[in-house]
């Protein structure tokens, strides 16, 4: 295929568009591959449009490959199926709904769990029919509170969401491998760097979750990693619990007065200038989280939640941990006099306790372990307060944060810290919406069991801004070659007709042997904006042909290296094969 | 590709869906191309979503070889490029509204001509950029109020919607002929029959506008055409205006009683027991109908349309010639003492007249032709009113129905009524667009001119069903090679393994060779069902490995033309290339 610049429908910018944040963004507006059409939503223009659909075809080929099949779903979908499951309303304000005509209520679908989980139950009946894995590539919608980044977080976006349906356990893990592998080659091909981690299952519900995030500073994502190759989601990360101290011979807890310390700051100050020897830091401190829970039910209870004063109760995590009860912010300190604002000590905690108000605590409070913690009076804090001896508590609870240095659940070395942008999703969903959907086949038994299902989702445009997000240079876009819009841009320069007649006489050599070539053909522009143009555009091989043509050479360009050599024009089309092909 | 029948999605029935009323939606869900997901929705299923991918790729070609450039919009559309060209509240209805979460208005696309308009707005400038043909493959939401045929009137469906921007007239023209001739060369691809017909612009606005007709009995549009050739939707039909006659000679007009006469069935019963030798007909009598003009500022008006008494006025002609106003039912008799209703007659009508009444007339009422009409008294009507000497007309209006043997404008015969699906539009949109929306660009004097546009959709989800219906006969549905989900569909019957063992040797021959191959590996149902499943499917090339084999023979069968042939085994695969290859 031939695009001549010409008639290319594309106007390349000098200046970055105001509305971006982050390098695809802007580059992708610039280069003119994609321009703004709504807010989170983008419209695709040629270029980039070529882009996309080789994203997509290398997510079919792989999931062809894997034996999942082909359907397509509609996206105007009704209502009785996500009431079914509770995600009509679970969604909130991120589902797009809407009335038709007849006020009937739809929704744009955000994912299709509930009608493939239906179009199943619809047409098999058999465990012989089982296993069965389905996929669609299919434009999404969700009303995001924060469109940004361009394509990487839009209201309208593409993704490649498929669904497992097996008869048990053993099945759904082979289906769940199966995907997993097709994305290892989906993400190799596409050239994206990842790590799979480990994930919560999140609002979903279900057992095993893998997510496979892309590496970068502009990720809107947290995940861990230790130098013997754990991974995993912030949320996913589970604390190492240290051993139990025995309580023989542990000092006698001590009140202190801490006027003025209602911050881990301001105590770790005071009780340093106490016990200046003790070698106390933030750590040392109990720190009491109260929160208000309101059950589905729409009952409010306090908790109180106990973690290290060095660590912060990360939200979506409590979230999830407490889901599907909500989570607010506590305010009550009228109703429950036990609890004294700034200075909260477990010692009247617990259901047990007189105040029967319910103590979880983090996993790194074990019998034993000793703590500065409030004494439940103003201005007083207790010290060596000994957990399992001086209190109790009525479970354990992961939601403090991951810090840097904390050690690998595996044991494989310390985490750090990274951020990145989450490009697939692979999930064993259980029988979660098979039982609300009633999706049930008959086993070799002649007995009617439930279907667990998995559900892995790719994202087809973010996919597409990712990979210019991580190959771009100062200069523009570098893409990789099986997704390049065209495999060689080829730029005449000056007025010489015989250039234009050499590389027209090149593009069209290259495009009989099967390549798509760009051709920059356009006859009163400048050197210079060509060139720019080149490196803006980002096609991997540029060829020059200008003033070393009356030499007999033109100069082959790799995008990527930025090496360049001179070749022969009789054999410039071989020398272009070879590279493009390596 | 090898599609194995043991694990494809696909369950066939053998009883016809309750709420399928044509051939294509019933074979499609039979055959299990296609399954209902919502209210004028669809669901496609592996076969059916190759049929359709193989409709998308060869529209896709054709337009990419008139040098059309694919782009890509957002569904999910703000309202105010709507609102600037009124589209907003023209599409009623039909248009999908709905509210983001911070209550702003947005719209799923019907079409797109308001976004590509603003995107060539946004990056274009000169006449130099001109012309310019974009098009999109994608997905169109209307709120129709009956969905109906399965694919062929849904809520949601995908349409290959184009645009084309010209700096000048002659440039659309030509935009426009390259559109009409990719639109034969697709329908030519896609097996389709179609007619070229005469279109009137409708709500659009604009000038030449022709649709692709596909001719079907089940089809909802009307469409006229002759013998030598001319054809157009009803709406289109311009009439052929009769020769004046001269007024010298003429018999004077007389009034005569005609008591209950209010229809003109009962008008000429009683016409013909007055003048037994006239040879009156309902030809003879001239209808005067009334109506109320709602003007878009809302002023109200009375018009009187006349028109030979054995045709209705169409309605949609009459709205269509009548826009911007409103057509509303006449009612205020009360208030328009010069019109008696059932035996209203145009010598009191006309702006010119005491009533100042407008009087439009059909074309066929021109100086000198005779007719008889309302004498403005209950009961009486007039004789041998001529028109241009016994009463006058205030202009001349197209919207008497068509019938079948009016004479053809261009005098190519006499005109027949067809019916037929709408598959293909190609529309001048003129200036409207870029009138409402701002689009100018700088002509060769270096002046600001108005960019001049064409409209071109081509529904393919709906060419899917129209290929369908046109294609199936008592058995099933038989596909065109170059749409069929598969080119060869492979049969094994019986038990024995060694058949087994050839069928799946002669499928992996012929997927080497590049075919797509449907095998039916089932292992336990009978001949007989998958014999049926076979003719219900509809590949164009079925091959049965069965009994023959201990002969060293297999069956080749056209699904067509129902030919069948035994060939040698050792050269099945051969064999079954040719056929494929024709």
């Amino acid at each position: 295929m031939l695009l001549r610049m010409s008639s290319l429908f594309l106007r390349t910018l000098r200046d970055d568009p105001a509305d971006a944040e982050v390098p695809s963004h802007r580059l992708l507006v610039r280069a003119g591959y994609i321009r703004r059409a709504a807010p989170g939503g983008f419209s695709w223009l040629p270029l980039g449009f070529r882009v996309f659909r080789n994203v997509e075809r290398i997510v079919r080929e792989e999931m062809d490959r894997m034996g999942a099949q082909e359907v397509h779903f509609p996206s105007l979908l009704p209502k009785e199926p996500y009431e079914a499951t509770g995600r009509w309303t679970e969604y909130g304000d991120n589902l797009f709904r809407l009335k038709d005509r007849r006020g009937v209520d739809h929704l744009l679908g955000p994912t299709h769990e509930e009608m493939f989980t239906l179009l199943v139950k619809d047409l098999y009946s058999s465990y012989k029919d089982l296993p069965l894995s389905l996929y669609q590539i299919q434009t999404k919608f969700r009303d995001e509170a924060r469109p940004r980044a361009g394509l990487l977080r839009g209201r309208e976006f593409t993704m490649k969401d498929s669904y497992s349906f097996d008869v048990d356990d053993a099945g759904l893990d082979r289906s769940y491998a199966a995907h997993r592998d097709a994305y290892i080659r989906i993400f190799d091909r596409l050239g994206l760097e990842y790590a799979i981690v480990s994930a919560m299952s999140g609002a979903m519900g279900g057992s095993r979750s893998e997510e496979f995030l892309h590496p970068t500073s502009i990720g809107e994502d947290t995940f861990v990693r230790s130098p013997g190759g754990y991974a995993a989601n912030v949320e996913a990360v589970t604390t190492v619990v240290p051993d139990e101290i025995p309580l023989d011979g542990l000092p006698e807890a001590h009140v202190e007065d801490t006027p003025d310390t209602p911050t881990i700051d301001t105590l770790v100050a005071v009780a340093r200038q106490l016990f200046p020897d003790a070698g106390y830091t933030a750590a040392s401190t109990l720190k009491n989280v109260v929160v208000t829970l309101v059950h589905p039910d729409g009952t409010r209870e306090p908790l109180v939640i106990g973690i290290p004063g060095n660590r912060d109760v990360e939200a979506k995590r409590l979230e999830a941990q407490l889901a599907p009860a909500e989570v607010e912010p506590f305010t009550e300190f009228d109703k429950h006099p036990a609890l004294v604002k700034g200075y909260i000590g477990p010692q009247v905690l617990g259901s047990g306790s007189e105040s029967t108000i319910r103590y979880l605590v983090d996993p790194r409070i074990v019998s034993g372990t000793r703590w500065i913690t409030g004494a439940n009076a103003p201005g007083k804090h207790v010290f060596d307060l000994v957990a399992g001896r001086d209190f109790t508590w009525d479970g354990v609870i992961e939601v403090a944060e991951v810090l840097a240095g904390d050690p690998a659940p595996d044991g494989s070395g310390p985490l750090e810290l990274a951020r990145g942008v989450e490009m697939g999703h692979i999930f064993q969903l259980g029988r979660k919406y098979a039982e609300a959907l009633d999706l049930k086949v008959l086993d070799e038994n002649g007995k009617l069991v439930t279907v667990t299902m998995g559900s892995y989702g790719i994202g087809v445009s973010r996919a597409v801004a990712a990979i210019a997000e991580s190959t771009h240079d100062e200069l523009g876009l570098v893409w990789p070659r099986e997704v390049a819009p065209a495999d060689v841009h080829v730029v005449a320069t000056g007025k010489d007709a015989a250039i234009f007649e050499a590389a027209e006489s090149l593009a069209q050599e290259l495009v009989a042997a099967g390549l798509t070539v760009l051709y920059d053909d356009r006859p009163k522009v400048s050197p210079g904006v060509k060139f720019k143009d080149a490196e803006l555009l980002g096609m991997p091989t540029i060829v020059t042909v200008g003033r070393g043509l009356a030499e007999g050479v033109l100069e082959l360009r790799d995008r990527k290296t930025g090496e360049r050599e001179e070749i022969p024009v009789d054999d410039a089309a071989n020398r272009v094969l070879n590279a493009v092909r390596g």
